[in-house]
């Protein structure tokens, strides 16, 4: 019997590495749903190629596109946010791959959390966001959350067979991205393209200039603070630029375990998809003589403080982490479209927590409305700098 | 319910350490047995400090004296190589800890495991010599073999919660010892004073010769192949100078996995007691601002051939990596009295390995048997060379 996956974002970078992993194993694995945002093309050639048996675009106008393309196939093609969000309760869905970018990607999971669905999660924002929600309601409906992050992912292996109690701290790795080691000076000359050549991973932009600014570290520190009930201050962040440690648990024995690998994000995704089975994988393996030093530096949070901005939002809790995550969004958005520069970013995000109305307890649609008022609000500031 | 244990060799290193561990966790253990070869004065100390039920000495012409000194206490006291091997299948004893140094260890810990104790295994030369039927053995009487060296320890954390068939690789460190990166000629030069300061750990001197010629990384490599039923050449060798990562294992995804943690045996130790339990410990924590750079490198094995012969030791099975053993054994005792040089050792090893008659399955008997006579060829290629 063969694990359907239902993939959401299967146009992303995640999603069409998801399907090369799923058919490097199309014995055990078939594509069960496939979800795009707008690229229409893309998922008209995913769809002739699995054939799953869902496929939902959520932009409306590229409905009849995609129902033509697929007329003489057993696929049935949805469109529209909400058919999105309502197809991740999908019961014959074995694992729901949460592969999309951004605060769209929270609804969907949240729902395919709530029918108990297990969920292979590449979408940082759903926990950063919604985290005390989400992992509360997985415990009552028995879902399971696998990471997809190659950072949670090495923790979720170095996790295996241990018991969660005997964690003393968690060591998230950052390679530090492509501004490493510049200085303020430096740094507010790079531009959105400087930012997008990541020197080890190949992400989508979004993530990429994340990375940059270790706003990417500060979303993960408090996923991983949810994934694994670890507090803040437990969770370190390392710089270590080679990539090759993916982050590591260190225990109340003192031992250390850390997972390693080449940069290949097919890696953790085979291993959500997996659980609890490990399958081979003819992945590039990584080789000592191909890398014979690993170093590691500590972040400076005089020039990076979107790591302490992350900190402080967990710290703070309620909805602070989603009015951060919503600023992010919208100044990343005008770095790329360089209608912001690089160091101007972080002091948006941090007069948005200013500014916008903090709950402590925030119902959904308290997040929904959080979101949309710091994406004014930031959109707002970034004007006024103009 | 305290679990007793059994330190069979007490008043080594690693059996110092492993009171420590037990006095620290004096709520969760207590020693049953102490055993020493002829140290009776710690013998004496550690038996009034913790009264075990029963104390070992292996030298008889001691036992007067130990039996005096603990006469008030409700100590059994007892000598001889022979009630040693028997203590070794007592059958209060939740873990034996086999922390004999070289050949003699074997006896005791065969014992052990006939009867089904469960071994806390320090002592090499048990799994180098009669690996096969140990192994065999332990399967049939359900005895566990818990490592105790640190490299085998981290490849036993890292298989916590994973699936033996999906290892591809064990990848065992060496931190190269203190005559790493030297020539021939100064290798020629070396003298035992300089082998036994071990840049990182701290360990008896057997053990520190045999890291300083590679030998130990030979003979732990053939212990990883015995203790994870993993063939030689999936077992590789990689010098890392820092003694950080303690060793490591390469899954069927490319995944690997790597234990870490400052060069220190009380926590392979108290991981092995402890089993399946992570205990808590105050032992001082690594911490990447003290070393911020993990090199790796590969043996040379043009200088350090020793490997190599254990490698081909291995390949040809039977009674040969006990012959291997024994010579190595013959010829650290000598470098350590300084009647051959550091360079010399390799070249008696081999022509041991050459001389001795050879077994393809050897009885215990013939391993003791194999044992003398190398010992006996070893030190006459020795003597014929001064």
């Amino acid at each position: 019997m063969k694990k359907r996956i239902a993939i959401f974002g299967s146009t992303g970078s995640i999603g069409t590495q998801a399907l090369e992993v799923i058919q490097q194993h199309s014995d055990l694995f078939e594509p069960l749903v496939l979800t795009a945002g707008s690229n229409a093309d893309l998922l008209i050639e995913q769809a002739l190629r699995f054939v799953p048996a869902y496929v939902v675009i959520a932009d409306k106008e590229k409905y009849a596109v995609v129902r033509d393309a697929l007329a003489k196939l057993p696929v049935k093609v949805l469109a529209g946010q909400e058919a999105l969000n309502d197809m991740a309760t999908i019961a014959e869905a074995d694992v729901v791959l949460a592969a999309l970018v951004g605060f769209s990607g929270l609804l969907p999971t949240l729902n395919a959390v709530k029918c108990g669905r297990n969920v292979a999660l590449a979408n940082k924002e759903t926990l950063v966001v919604a985290g005390a929600l989400i992992t509360s309601l997985a415990k009552t409906t028995g879902s399971e959350i696998y990471p997809v992050d190659s950072e949670h992912s090495a923790i979720f292996q170095c996790l295996a067979g241990e018991d969660p109690q005997s964690i003393e701290k968690l060591i998230l790795t950052a390679s530090g991205g492509p501004f490493r080691g510049m200085d303020r000076k430096q740094l507010e000359q790079v531009t959105s393209a400087q930012a997008l050549k990541h020197p080890n991973w190949c992400m989508g932009n979004k993530v990429t200039i994340d990375s940059a600014s270790l706003m990417n570290k500060g979303l993960e520190m408090i996923e991983a603070s949810w994934l694994f009930g670890i507090q803040p201050e437990r969770i370190d962040v390392v710089i270590h630029p080679q990539s090759i440690i993916h982050s590591m648990v260190q225990f109340t024995d003192g031992s250390i375990k850390a997972q390693m690998g080449l940069p290949d994000m097919r890696l953790p995704i085979q291993y959500a998809l997996g659980y609890p089975n490990r399958l081979p994988s003819d992945f590039p393996r990584f080789s000592f003589s191909d890398c014979s030093q690993l170093t590691f530096e500590k972040p400076d949070p005089r020039l990076f403080r979107n790591l302490l901005l992350a900190y402080e939002a967990l710290g703070k809790g309620g909805n602070m982490p989603c009015i951060m995550n919503a600023a992010n969004e919208v100044v990343v958005e005008a770095f790329l479209n360089n209608r912001t520069g690089f160091m101007e970013m972080t002091g948006v995000i941090e007069k948005t927590m200013e500014k916008v109305r903090f709950i402590q307890y925030p119902a959904i649609e308290e997040y929904q409305e959080t979101d949309r008022e710091a994406r004014r609000v930031a959109l707002e500031l970034l004007k006024s700098k103009i």
